[in-house]
């Protein structure tokens, strides 16, 4: 963590107790709290600044202490053996969604219709496909809501009322979140700073509890199915049809058709409605950052880019990705009926070799095409971008955060491949598969955040305009013309360092003779980043809908045993998942800028 | 995480690759790089300025997956039933520790003698008393090596030799980086940018990797002889003189007095070793983000604070923190003593009573005390400091992470308590302990970070030399004047906001008429951190020198099974232990400032 700077993003304390909006004296906090920086007096009440990272504490405290006991709840509510039931769990989230439902009908009633509540925009946070992906998302949920509400209901008789209750608060609190993000994920809100900071720690909180629990139910969820298929079908047959003759377990068990229709439909949609609340966390932690932040406009230039999906390509990227694609997912569909429904051990071996030599050969190729790519950045001449960017700087800890629970899984992996005894050609190709794993990780990682560091081009309509701008300008001063390109640093001072005379014309001249003959670098990372992004896509599939060959090859369990090894790779996996679908995300990114 | 201004800390890119020291263009190139974030051109080859971001990518990935193949090695050396040994995990060690060495006298020998190696020096970081408390650390670590070594060599003959080298090589590495700390803590280093930032990652990473060892192997040495109790005694004795009658059990067996000594005696010293790295790695963190930064001397202000104990104060809080200090002693023996030596039920539960007891006194007065100093503050009229320092900020963010050790286990203790059925007197007291033990974290994280962040006090002698400078300036222009008071941004440049003449005159009139009044606050505030210093460390003693009630007393052990409740204390518990240690540094900085 590092320091803010303070002049760019000053706050003012405004009357935040009595609920009102905050008064309008704009002009004047705006003028004190710049000078509050340079003034070493000792503070007086008439002074408006306050400081920024003591407004946070209070709602960071609030964050941590509940996520925690959400964190001890669902963890306890995993084990069956702990006095802790699921419904605990859900009596929890239900509350905790309840509040956040109250909190933001408060600011889109109150807050956001506030004169001067939201000064400026933040144009880098919730860009459109992020958002996109929300409601995607978010309509997907809603269907898994459904079919959740009409698997309890077939027999709610038995069943505790939070489970019918849990999956209709869902829904309300994902369509009033989506609402919400969709119309304000770019807010620099400025009033009511502490109730807003709470608020959207409180939805953070919520959003990543509803994901912790939707994590650990899925790999109960998973765990059960491998237990039963490892019991004798007969054996489970006999005892269903023997001990389960009581009336309550008629009545309680979910033999319809319809019901394992809604069970089965809302365990394949849950990788969505995960993916849904990380999605929401990231832009709520976004609006968060902020708050009571004020953005220079003059530094600030805002970029229009376009989506523009079919321009001047070769085409390559696309294809091969989409070949990988469609082949993963042939190899997908092999590998679950193969692994789930034979139990002769040669055909489990033949599928794991199958699943290994796919990933090989794709991660192979993404971790080539991402050196080709930091190569390209070595000679790329465009100048890094620096300007503060919270959006980024999540997107970058993210991306360096969510790896290391794959990270983590292959070197767990490697460690007990080496030192296991039987090397036969599986475990060599799963030695291989985590070597490059970890390789792939670590250059795509490399490649996403130059890509998300270089300035957007600017040849386009930009670059003639500019050139336009300078021909007019070839006989005044030349630092008046430093001041005429946009500003880097945070404040408008003219740069008084010397020297400054003596380097810009040169700079300006190159600029103004730089030739087009670049073009086909960026194609190249256009290519390369489309190739990545639909290569992530399948390797997010992959294992968001069920191929566990972490289980399905016992190396690694029988070296860790029945206890660690699934301790590990739940709670990794989740981390690797979201890896990909926010490298998804970036790559989209990288392919707009490039 | 933030991004960074970049007008302050900009970095030159020197030639790395001859390993010879960088070029002098001193000048120019400074001046280039503070010219470059206000240029937007495409960059050319001649400009020299790089993307600080990017040099450091490297350094990270480095320390994460050598951190990563530590984690994995020692977690999984600490199972009996893994194949993966202590020796593997030595023998990195030991490699890792060869290499920080070697590096280090590079350092030393090469890089340090440079001439611009060290432009500026940090002056926040590595403060006396952390260099102090280092050595003392250090002297501690080097007796428990000799120890180390005298008890491996007893049976020297039945252990691979690497048992007895990885003390020896400790040893050499204390001494060489301590060294290194003490000479290099403040250094700004810009020449082998590069080979600086990896050689530092590589030693943060050795240290927490010796960290994480030694943690491990203090807790699988506690589960041990909790279990050796469990046995009974005389079973022992006889499977003892029975079994181990064969030859090589004879010679590998620690049964002489002197080898017993040395067992115990390292065991006793191992909270030091731990307390060494940590202290260390906080060091070494901030030197890493310190290499290739420029500071600015005109808005850096160094402050020559001297550590008066015994100025002004009315001794409260030394003497109530002694006696918290010697009664704590007290009662951690009574505990150790009928704890570990008595089978009876009633007596263990007499002494978790007692043990109990103390801590909520302790903690509730340490949270009353610390509500009071925040309250104080409210009300104080110290500017708040808001100048760049990368060892407050680590030293915030360590505050705050490690109280999550802490917050976690009394969250899974607080479930276990209310959800457990028999609710006896000890239940009630664990409860209360466990809530008090939250409150405290949290009011004296809010305490500590409020002192952190004010200006020092300038009454003494800086006060009336400003006194005197403001009398001959009286006709002078205001906004001249503010440029005189040290600068609170980054840049020099005169505030052009409109407002600053309107309202600084009667800021600087009130700073001239303040008056001493507000002495007794500043008094509460040093008996106020003293007393919380001496209470942090007798809790910081009471764990880290085996006081377990988590597992003395049952109900979270029977409440979350053998396998959960042990894996979140013995993760957790170290951060807990050592969130004390810090809080007793921090606490001295804020005593030293107030």
């Amino acid at each position: 963590m590092t320091e803010e700077p303070v002049q760019k993003d000053s706050e003012i304390r405004r009357s935040n107790s009595s609920m009102g909006c905050g008064h309008k004296d704009d002009k004047a906090s705006l003028a004190s709290s710049q000078i509050a920086p340079y003034s070493h007096q000792p503070s007086t009440p008439a002074s408006k600044e306050v400081w920024k990272k003591g407004g946070r504490m209070f709602s960071i405290l609030l964050a941590v202490h509940l996520a925690l006991l959400a964190c001890t709840l669902v963890s306890s509510g995993a084990f069956e053996k702990i006095a802790v039931h699921d419904y605990d769990v859900f009596f929890l989230l239900t509350v905790m969604m309840l509040i956040v439902i109250i909190w933001i009908i408060f600011y889109l009633v109150s807050t956001a219709r506030c004169p001067d509540a939201i000064l400026c925009k933040d144009s880098h946070a919730g860009p459109i496909w992020l958002r996109g992906g929300l409601i995607l998302f978010a309509i997907f949920s809603l269907v898994m809501d459904v079919f959740k509400i009409g698997y309890y209901s077939s027999f709610y008789s038995c069943l505790s009322a939070i489970k019918i209750i849990y999956p209709i608060v869902q829904a309300i609190f994902v369509v009033v979140q989506t609402y919400f993000l969709w119309i304000s994920a770019k807010d620099c809100v400025h009033v009511h700073l502490n109730v807003t900071r709470c608020g959207l720690m409180l939805t953070l909180t919520t959003n990543l509890a509803v994901w912790m629990s939707a994590v650990t139910d899925e790999s109960v969820h998973k765990a059960h199915s491998k237990l039963k298929k490892n019991v004798t079908d007969d054996l489970l047959r006999w005892l269903l049809k023997v001990g389960m003759r009581s009336s309550s377990a008629e009545v309680c068990n979910c033999n319809s058709q319809i019901c394992q229709i809604f069970k089965n439909g809302y365990f394949w949609l849950y990788p969505f409605n995960i993916e849904y609340s990380l999605f929401a966390s990231a832009m709520v932690y976004v609006m968060w950052k902020n708050v009571g932040r004020f953005i220079d406009h003059h530094s600030h230039h805002i970029h229009h880019l376009k989506f523009k999906l079919f321009r001047r390509t070769f085409f390559v990227g696309i294809v091969l990705g989409l070949i990988i694609l469609v082949s993963g997912l042939g190899v997908l569909i092999v590998y679950e009926v193969q692994v789930n429904s034979s139990t002769e051990s040669s055909k489990k071996s033949q599928a794991l070799t199958m699943y290994y030599i796919f990933n090989i050969v794709c991660l192979g190729l993404m971790s080539l095409v991402c050196i080709g790519g930091s190569v390209i950045y070595r000679f790329d001449k465009r100048d890094m971008d620096r300007h503060k960017n919270p959006t980024r700087t999540l997107d970058v800890a993210l991306l360096m955060g969510a790896a290391l629970g794959q990270y983590a899984i292959s070197y767990y992996s490697i460690v007990a491949i080496v030192a296991s005894t039987p090397r036969d050609a599986i475990s060599a190709l799963n030695l291989t598969y985590a070597l490059l794993m970890i390789a792939q990780h670590t250059f795509q990682n490399i490649f996403i955040i130059e890509g998300l560091h270089r300035q957007p081009p600017k040849e386009d309509h930009k670059h003639g305009s500019r050139q336009k701008d300078l021909c007019g300008l070839t006989f005044v001063n030349v630092s008046a013309v430093s001041l005429r390109v946009p500003d880097g640093g945070s404040t408008l001072a003219p740069s008084t360092a010397p020297g400054t005379e003596a380097s810009l014309p040169s700079d300006l001249v190159r600029s103004l003779t730089a030739p087009k003959k670049m073009n086909w670098r960026r194609k190249c990372l256009r290519e390369i980043s489309m190739f990545l992004l639909l290569s992530n896509i399948i390797l997010w599939i992959m294992p968001a809908f069920g191929a566990r060959p972490h289980f399905d090859n016992d190396t690694e369990l029988n070296f860790y045993g029945d206890s660690m090894w699934p301790a590990i790779v739940d709670i990794c996996l989740p981390f690797g998942i979201f890896y990909r679908m926010h490298a998804v995300a970036s790559l989209l990114e990288v392919y707009i800028m490039s």
